[in-house]
């Protein structure tokens, strides 16, 4: 079989755009994705599914209808499904996603920062 | 709602047993553990499911009965389901752990590495 690892660092030199996740690796019906964001992205919702976060380099807020939380290197937070937010970053910041395969990023609310869905780096 | 972020260093540094995951979150049926593996874990698989490695720190390498893989900080490896595996440490290595809840750490193998499941930190 092949035994390939993954390097975060190494995935995230291969790709420089913003809002555009990148897939890793799959585990089961799951994916892990690669994404670097600046400045903000739009409001939406996933309904069908909770969504997680890892911060790997920078800092992040994530802007939620009642309230707002700061996410640094080495944090990490679960979006609950069906909970509307909106993520921002006023600096480049680098994140692991983890979420079921064909998750779209902007959830339902589409616009100018809907990526193309499942480009594996 | 309850917007609590995770910081994995303040949750790592919250329990020092080896071998001995501890859930930190949960992403619809999955959970996210951490570990701290040294020394030589037992041979075993995971029949229904893939199971994610990250390694937060230090350096660790898993045997598989058709070779070897070496795994640093910043690298990831997804074991494939019924994948006969036997992690390793020479010195102390801390790791993210993803898979559906109810994943038992030995798997069927058991033994006295058999850690007690779904144990929070």
């Amino acid at each position: 079989m092949n035994h390939e690892t993954i390097n975060l660092a190494d995935k995230l030199s291969r790709f420089s755009e913003h809002w555009s996740p990148r897939v890793i690796a799959e585990m089961n019906d799951y994916q892990f994705k690669l994404a670097k964001l600046k400045g903000e992205f739009v409001w939406h919702d996933h309904t069908d599914t909770d969504e997680v976060f890892i911060v790997i380099k920078g800092t992040m807020h994530i802007e939620f209808r009642d309230g707002l939380i700061q996410l640094s290197e080495g944090d990490m937070y679960v979006v609950p499904r069906g909970v509307e937010h909106k993520p921002c970053a006023a600096e480049e910041c680098h994140v692991l996603l983890v979420e079921p395969r064909g998750v779209v990023n902007t959830g339902q609310a589409g616009g100018e920062l809907l990526a193309e869905n499942d480009v594996w780096v």
